[in-house]
């Protein structure tokens, strides 16, 4: 989930070296093709995963891939094109953790900034308990609140997207949630 | 705004050209280099920007640039690596608009997956109305909602934004709106 490309040194169009220099009519550094003049833009990427609720419990994945591996986690990953947000996170939910839901609204929207990511969690209502690991996950499981493995979670977002969950739950309202992880 | 990655043809980092083939352990085609192994991923981009307000008018940019120039836009463009949504939204109002703005809260988030872009637009206060164009745009000005030159409007997130905005106005009251745009 966690992938970030690497310094590009060829160009895509052609293969020849690219070098880094600020285009014409632009203020940031970018790989340019001195051969073919393509330039190469390095944007933010969409991390997108539902929070799934079925009655009082929420269902977390347990990771069977680097990074994180053995540590829990909400069902996410990276947009892929062709879909919407909304889309692809129900996507990852069947994929990881084998849930079909019912999903809802967008709960958090958390800038990933060091890592060039944004993460969209969209709150989801598991449609039965038929679930079952895909093979990026070791385990998926049903959590109340007081057994969230809150020393063995994944990833920030999946902390920050959870504590709002149960908050928004104590206070009878859910509403979104936008925050930067430092 | 709409620039949306040519086909990879090269390796981003050895050169080589690359074939189109579904990795291990994955679903999708992807570019892979068959000399060093490396995997190109291509994912949505954000488009970022505001709907800056003074008073009863929101301010507009008559785009310089193509695609759709001479067209009306709200300020936005894509986000960048190193800043968060908000902080790119406000970015692109100065470099667009020369306009300095207290942003407000995430207002619209619409997918438009034809170009695999995911557009978001923050509710803005304008601080002053010392805006002026940036280099990208002709023309950068105020409209009161019976100005707004619906026909002259650059791309459907715009359009679709504003409508909102004058909709939540007249109910007295600014939501979150997610769409997507066919």
């Amino acid at each position: 989930m966690l992938f970030q490309a690497a310094r590009i040194q060829h160009c895509r169009a052609c293969g020849s070296a690219v070098e880094y220099r600020v285009p014409e009519d632009d203020n940031r550094e970018r790989a340019v093709c001195p051969a073919c003049a393509t330039i190469h833009y390095q944007n933010p990427l969409n991390v997108v995963g539902t929070l799934p609720v079925w009655g009082d419990q929420v269902l977390l994945c347990k990771r069977n891939i680097e990074p994180r591996r053995g540590f829990w986690t909400l069902p996410a990953g990276f947009m892929e094109l062709g879909e919407t947000t909304a889309g692809g996170a129900e996507r990852e939910t069947e994929e990881e953790a084998g849930a079909r839901i019912e999903i809802g609204a967008l709960f958090t929207l958390l800038n990933v900034v060091r890592v060039g990511q944004v993460h969209l969690f969209y709150l989801a209502t598991l449609k039965d308990t038929d679930f079952a690991p895909g093979p990026e996950s070791m385990e998926a499981r049903l959590f109340r609140e007081d057994e969230i493995p809150w020393e063995d979670l994944a990833f920030r977002t999946t902390r920050r997207t959870l504590e709002h969950f149960f908050e928004d739950r104590r206070l009878g309202r859910f509403e979104l949630h936008c925050g930067d992880i430092a």
